[in-house]
């Protein structure tokens, strides 16, 4: 591939915005930017008065007046519920039964599966995401379907078979089995993991739906693959708690029952984690796990709050998550619009001791969050996650006037006038969100929407 | 104007889906409907087949594939905040202060106020709101300006002179006085009210910004003028609730306040109204007073959760209002997003008595509390909120499959199938809005958008 040199305003994180003395610190803004990209990886980036002379030879796409933001990272979501996203009136078990599991089962087809995993990554690019870890169902097809797609886009994606063998929480013709489970995720971890941009991704559904002896096939999966991802959810829903509760009654807490199986650890990603004690987000800490934060799908089924400043606390990473179809959106602006109400409500509401600082989602805060904090969350911040040299190169050319609206609220400034100017209308995008604000995405450099 | 006649899968209540045995009794579905309209009114409706015949001389407009219901219903916002919707960080009292007084000021400024009611009623009408009721600011050019263009536009639109007097509350450039604020009302009440689709509505911006004199100044006007309204904000927000005690210790509580000034009563409006008390909602109900619903502006400042339930089970009439600036949006739809997750986070999350079925806002629901719902909470369900015979001609026509992800989600279904396609796909809309579910606007029977 020739090399490219995308010109436009840079807008990145470069450390945690919680960290800093000054929020601002996190961020790296280029108001006249670019970025040189060859082989699907950036070769440099900065001042476009600097870079440019330096690489004569490249081809120059010219987003002046564009804002240009890492493409974002989607660290929890169910692609084969694309279909059902946005459905009426359940809270998180009823949800399943209801909607999920009569809409996953359709995944025992390849010819399903192919057709909705076309569609999903066609909507991640649209919506400026360009890195995806997705849970897929008990057939191995919707697996297969979704790394095919996955490498055929050339997008950076995690999944894995989902262990679900528990009578009663799921129909019969949906469960597996823990050999079932074992077998079929060993297979397809063989056949994808590390091959292209695929990484697999270990996924018992939850505590609720597995048993003593699927989580012990997990925990095996787990120790013979330690570079491999665990995504599974915790702690997301009062009912569900009390269940997983009842169901282990040697386990302190929920998250004591991912530990008994030696899950946690690195590349643990828990969905949700709501309800966590204290202890548990202590113990989450020091075993480098991570937390999907997914505020759409916590309001969308009014599953409660996740408590970032603790998580923050205790050193737990996170990342954001669209959840999508619990979700009722694939988008990572829109997500961070429920993100910034799901702080605000605690900051209001909550009687909690908390931080209020921390509550507040900025504009750093919400980019870090969708970007290098999710990378992060992923421990794939080597890869992606900024502009740094050498990563790949996944973009989002971002139109901060995309409707009527955010234009009048610009008020005439363009995001290049300053950092101020670039946040102010980041925050407008993600509050005030509508398609047309991703102008175009980039995928290991090659342009896959817009 | 000559008689057109509009065809397309007709949907709009006829009743309060929350009083129904079942709640789809509430609605009327014509599959392949046509409204007729002439003089900005509706002449008749129902099925094509019967109804075209009988107006052979009626221009017909062809919306076939598309779902038509009534134009939404604002009931509570802020047109001044146009420009500085979507402002990061505050809760209500320091909101007001960091970016609503300084933008409002800006309204001494009759060319100011011009350009911002021009831009807000084309807004409107991108998002189906043909009926608002908005807060102005203390300055009476803002007032002129909304009205004159309402006027130009046709909308049906209520709006009043805000009053603020209290030390402390607002800047001193900003603020009034209390005959300041009797005598500009009473000018502006005689210039506008009743005038073409104008209506007045006096405006006493909150008891927190107004003394005892102005109080009674608004006490005053509404006695004067009991065919006005009077909107306010009530119980939005835990600070500003005791705030108001401590400046009225004779009464009660906030709702008290109102009462003492002769305030509560039909055609009251009171924003918010989050955190009433059962003895509140009680005399709210006995008042035949009303409440204006703002989930968008709950969650964006973090205000609290209104209790629908408890509302319905004491007679209390309420609508819905995106609360432009406080809520992130200008979309009736959208807000709907936001109302949903208001109802389902109380289901999952509130300790307190509640009524579960009743905060699952269906489409139906959710139909009705943008369209007939907010009609009757403005007592103007004689003139508009559905589709009978004499009614103004405010309608919207909706692309039910106006993103990809929409179309994917109907999985080939029409609105005009069945109701419940025609509800799931505007329960679809609500969830997963984007600008292009609003195919065009018709206000008082003109084309006002699309």
């Amino acid at each position: 591939m020739s090399k490219v040199a995308v010109r436009g305003t840079l807008l990145d994180c470069i450390s945690n915005p919680w960290d800093c003395a000054q929020e601002k610190q996190a961020l790296r803004f280029i108001p006249d930017g670019v970025l040189v990209v060859e082989d699907g990886k950036i070769v440099e980036s900065g001042a476009s008065s600097e870079i440019l002379v330096k690489h004569p030879e490249a081809q120059v796409e010219d987003f002046s007046g564009y804002l240009i933001v890492p493409g974002f990272v989607d660290v929890h979501l169910h692609y084969a519920q694309t279909r059902i996203i946005g459905s009426f009136g359940r809270q998180l078990l009823e949800w399943l039964q209801t909607y999920t599991f009569p809409e996953e089962l359709k995944f025992t087809s390849k010819d399903y599966a192919d057709e909705v995993a076309a569609v999903f990554f066609q909507e991640m690019f649209k919506n400026g995401t360009t890195t995806v870890q997705s849970f897929a169902t008990t057939h191995p097809n919707s697996v297969v379907a979704f790394f095919e797609e996955a490498r055929r886009q050339g997008a950076l994606a995690l999944c894995g078979l989902t262990g679900i063998d528990r009578e009663g929480t799921a129909p019969d013709a949906y469960r597996d089995t823990p050999q079932g489970f074992y077998d079929g995720s060993k297979e397809l971890l063989e056949r994808f993991h590390q091959v292209d941009r695929c990484l697999y991704s270990i996924a018992p559904r939850f505590a609720f739906g597995s048993t003593h002896e699927q989580l012990k096939m997990a925990g095996r999966l787990a120790e013979e693959h330690p570079d491999c991802w665990i995504q599974t959810h915790l702690s997301e829903n009062p009912a569900e708690v009390a269940s997983v509760l009842e169901f282990f009654p040697d386990c302190q807490d929920y998250l004591g029952v991912y530990e008994k199986y030696g899950l946690v650890r690195k590349r643990f990603v828990a969905g949700h984690s709501i309800y966590l004690s204290e202890d548990e987000f202590r113990r989450m800490g020091d075993a480098d796990a991570s937390v999907a934060f997914c505020p759409a799908s916590n309001l969308f089924l009014g599953s409660g709050f996740f408590q970032w400043d603790r998580a923050n606390h205790f050193g737990v990473r996170w990342g954001l998550g669209c959840d999508s179809g619990g979700g009722n959106t694939l988008s990572a602006l829109r997500t961070l619009d429920d993100a910034y109400k799901v702080g605000m409500l605690q900051v209001v509401t909550s009687d909690r001791e908390k931080d209020e600082e921390s509550l507040r989602l900025s504009a750093s805060k919400a980019l870090y969050a969708a970007t290098l904090g999710s990378a992060r969350c992923l421990d794939l911040e080597q890869e992606i996650g900024n502009f740094e040299k050498g990563k790949w190169a996944d973009f989002v050319i971002l139109d901060t006037g995309g409707s009527s609206v955010l234009e009048f609220r610009k008020n005439g400034a363009r995001p290049s006038d300053s950092l101020e100017d670039a946040c102010h209308q980041f925050f407008g995008m993600m509050m005030l969100w509508v398609p047309e604000v991703i102008r175009a995405t980039f995928c290991k450099g090659r342009r896959v929407f817009g």
